[in-house]
């Protein structure tokens, strides 16, 4: 499985994904699921990816090889954010058309996807969006700032109780981080290492990018302090009355 | 949806079930999921349900007006809590078979429904069981004490940080509430009001039940208190370096 969490916040958008895959318990891997485009003083695209690993590298791979030539649109040329999810969604449909005939479920198997894409293109104000299995797609707004992918249950409620639009950045940072903790605690099929990254507004730069594994002090401190601090809050708490 | 949670710790049996239902988000009702039999200084059984509501209501009618007569097994004869699992799992396949020709999935609808069956008979320790829409089961140990069903990512992790074998009863049962909180903060298929349910070892005594709706003092403390709790927590954190 997969967990990737984006939030489009007053100040700028965070991103977080996991790096694990299964196809059964039995076949475990490790591949990064936060790709970046970026053309410097012109745009970042940061796009996460859940579901069917197959269909999503072929997607990234065939976004990323078209950057590199020819005069279609591209994700480096397209004008809007708006444009580029809608090209990521044609991207995603044309390999569901060459794998899949067209379906998310195909002999058996869910060839589907979901992706999120967030950025900023010079002259527009950074934004995010969710795309479906179908690649049709959602704009976060200033009352749904975040977006979940894979499995998003466990580490839902922590973001729920702390993020909102005027959440700073740090603070949804360490939100992204505490809601990976508690799914990777839950659940086994998402794991470390862990993809980070901030983007501040009108900076046009992709450069705070983050990779944390096992040996991070500020992960294991927070993953720590959190586990003791959540203990402690619930020993805190009136008592119910047993008999 | 639903969920539900029991518990087969050192001192006792805690369980805990949501009384939403919904057969999509326009039709949505209250149904108590918790069943109790007991038959007084011989046992207690607690039955929580999740799933399809027309399967798991017949069961616990027919599980119940069969204890009202006849020379058969039924709840309140059987003579241990393996052989009530064995029976609950009886019925629940017989409803299939009368509803849905023996089959979970049967016209596009979801027939099936799980369910946890706890309690005590006399003579044995405390047992906690969770019977799988086929109507098999598995029992809960000291390793895994305790077992969800329905919506039950949301209110996991905060289980899986505090609860063990050997948390008291007490702790348990507000772990269960904070745990419910968390689903229904993030997911609006699980509603109250609350069945909670207590039960010390050998006391063979169903009294300890709650219903615990939205002017329940303890309840609307631990809510409030939990979610600055966690705003405290996080904002005590160490920060992570941002640019």
């Amino acid at each position: 499985m997969t967990y990737c969490v984006a939030m489009r916040l007053a100040d700028g958008l965070v991103f977080a994904s996991d790096s694990r895959t299964n196809a059964g318990v039995d076949h475990i891997s490790t591949f990064r699921k936060m790709h970046v485009f970026e053309a410097r003083d012109n745009r970042v695209l940061v796009i996460l990816t859940a579901g069917n690993l197959a269909t999503s590298q072929s997607v990234i791979t065939l976004l990323r090889s078209r950057t590199h030539g020819g005069d279609g649109d591209h994700l480096l040329n397209v004008p809007t954010l708006y444009d580029a999810a809608e090209l990521v969604g044609e991207t995603l449909r044309e390999v569901l058309h060459r794998d899949a005939q067209g379906q998310q479920q195909c002999q058996g198997v869910d060839f589907g996807c979901t992706m999120l894409l967030g950025g900023q293109i010079a002259g527009e104000e950074p934004r995010l969006f969710m795309l479906y299995p179908q690649g049709n797609f959602i704009e976060a707004t200033s009352d749904t700032p975040y977006f979940q992918i894979g499995e998003s249950k466990y580490g839902k409620p922590v973001i729920d109780r702390v993020v909102n639009y005027d959440t700073s950045l740090e603070l949804a940072y360490q939100s992204a981080l505490i809601s990976f903790d508690s799914t990777m605690k839950s659940n086994l099929s998402v794991g470390m290492p862990l993809d980070l990254m901030v983007y501040r507004n009108d900076s046009l730069d992709a450069s705070q990018r983050h990779r944390i594994d096992d040996s991070d002090a500020h992960f294991t401190t927070v993953r720590e302090l959190w586990n003791q601090g959540i203990r402690d809050l619930i020993h805190r708490l009136p008592l119910p009355q047993l008999p």
